[in-house]
């Protein structure tokens, strides 16, 4: 477990044939170091947001496909293939809508497949070594990312971020939180604004929790909170991470990111957008295509609360993502590099 | 008890010399009217925010130094000064920013003073009715603000409100939902959208309570989706409230208020701010010289929640209002008119 108390995400607990996460629905109250063995596992610690944010999810379904290749590694091959198919269907239902659970599995089963004439025990082996690669590989990505955010910044910077686009959605440091983890590491002293981001609240529960435990100076304020602090001349810059980038720059992000955007060039800051390259779906030629999901209302009204907090005949409006507009964006920060306007992401 | 029923938030219960309200802060969820005899229990009521918004806490002090009244009104004139003195003395200890508060208090005890050649119960007699007054030119006020702004809006339009410049805030009609109300006598079929206001929720529990209670179709959202909403083509004004204007038509307001302000100047939606012309300070050059009240930052942590939602180490910062700068402003719209920029309110 030393893995995930230094502040792993997903780690896999090798002696034991077990995984481990962070329960991160009982953040920041209750650290749960959760240790999970079997497919139901798996499939409900995805489902239930225990483990959250698309690459953290890609790394844990590499782990978990390994896992259930341990459990069939005495099978013939044919029947090898046959039962991880099954595990790697059930484990790709549990959140259709992340990309990068689907993309990571099929990466695993490429291995068994590529694999057909060795023996099993074998593959298994090289399967262990393929999930530690993803991992490895996010992990890396998101550490280029912050080289290449840390570029725009210098130090003693108010940083201001919205949402957790940080290490607990990554393998290792996160995507909008590179810059601060690299930045510390290395004397910077940014003082970091976290939206709280309701309704969900990941920046209150997620965000301070985990920059506040690298010793990262964290402030958090309500969403409303941003523009005064822009005012007062606290933000250097803004750094955000993001679901899907279209053609022309435009991207989603968790509901609240474009009135952020709004504000900060309002006030002159610039705004970062920070991704993976994978991130970019240059087959949309703007964010008007990117569909957005719309929740329960109730998540406004009455989740964390003890009684509910608007009377119940009142309507509610609850999207959880928005798409801010590329004329918004100074700049968007993949591992590859720095992009400027004008944004053009050919396929 | 009638008057509150139909929804007045301050009321006179003159059978049994009592201050009626609805005790706004088990709102929305209880609806509780508190029959108020004493001087603890009027302090008490606007001490705990059970009654607020400063011109209700104005016609609440009014009634509640008439039935001070009565309780000496057997005493000889000297006595009944010397005894309303100290019960005005200590009422207007009860929240001292609100300057509508001694401002009511102020008018009763002149209309005492003035009068020291009548018999005492006369003098009696004479506050009711001054503290009735008080309730009608409040309710006359907010109404003359409604319709003022009534010519701004048209049929069916689709209106943003941020905080509780409501009913709850005043004697009747509040400042910024006068036009909600007056519109829906009319049949406006406004669709109103109610910005949450974090941390306190006061348009959740109060607005949306408020507004729903009088059949207006209200959505709450909230406070980071205004931006979407007006991106969306829903809103076609917003209307706030204000706690105090400064001579260039700076405003301070609920915290979020300017952030509100950008965004609809973004999307080239019209922003009014709705007072009493009261509230406009002429001796205050701008907005720099309104001091901001910063509160609890448990307010934003542990508030309304079972569990805090930040770590115990985590900072805040919760500033309770913020300062929207003159050049975001389409209009303030008080009793006596609407004023357009450029703004010089002098003394």
């Amino acid at each position: 477990m030393s893995e995930i108390l230094n502040y792993e995400t997903v780690a896999l607990d090798d002696e034991n044939n077990a995984l481990l996460i962070i329960d991160q629905t009982k953040l920041p109250n209750e650290e749960i170091i959760k240790s999970l063995t079997t497919l139901q596992e798996y499939y409900d610690a995805i489902y239930l947001l225990e483990v959250r944010g698309a690459p953290a999810i890609g790394v844990f379904a590499g782990f978990a496909f390994y896992l259930e290749a341990v459990r069939f590694k005495s099978l013939p091959y044919d029947d090898f293939v046959a039962e991880l198919t099954k595990s790697k269907d059930y484990l790709n239902a549990s959140r259709p809508t992340a990309v990068n659970l689907s993309w990571a599995l099929e990466r695993m089963m490429k291995l068994v497949k590529d694999s057909n004439n060795r023996p099993v025990e074998d593959i298994v082996e090289s399967l262990k070594y393929e999930a530690i690669r993803i991992k490895a590989e996010d992990t890396k990505m998101c550490k280029d990312i912050g080289e290449n955010a840390l570029t725009l910044v210098k130090k003693g910077d108010g940083l201001l971020t919205h949402c957790n686009a940080g290490q607990l959605a990554t393998s290792k440091y996160g995507t909008a939180t590179a810059v601060m983890y690299l930045g510390q590491e290395r004397g910077y002293n940014f003082k970091v604004f976290s939206d709280e981001t309701r309704p969900l609240l990941q920046g209150a529960r997620l965000t301070s929790y985990e920059l506040n435990k690298a010793g990262v100076d964290v402030t958090v304020i309500c969403d409303n909170m941003a523009s005064m602090v822009m005012k007062n001349g606290w933000v250097n810059a803004v750094f955000v991470g993001c679901d899907r980038v279209a053609r022309n720059g435009d991207t989603a992000n968790k509901i609240g990111t474009s009135g952020v955007a709004i504000l900060a060039k309002h006030y002159g800051i610039p705004f970062y957008v920070c991704c993976p390259s994978s991130t970019i779906d240059s087959s949309l030629e703007s964010g008007d295509a990117i569909p957005i999901e719309e929740r329960d209302g109730d998540e406004i009204k009455k989740l964390w609360y003890e009684k509910p907090m608007a009377p119940e005949g009142v309507k509610t409006f609850n999207p959880a993502f928005d798409v801010t507009d590329h004329s918004l964006i100074t700049a968007i920060i993949t591992e590859k590099g720095i992009c400027y306007p004008p944004y053009d992401f050919k396929k």
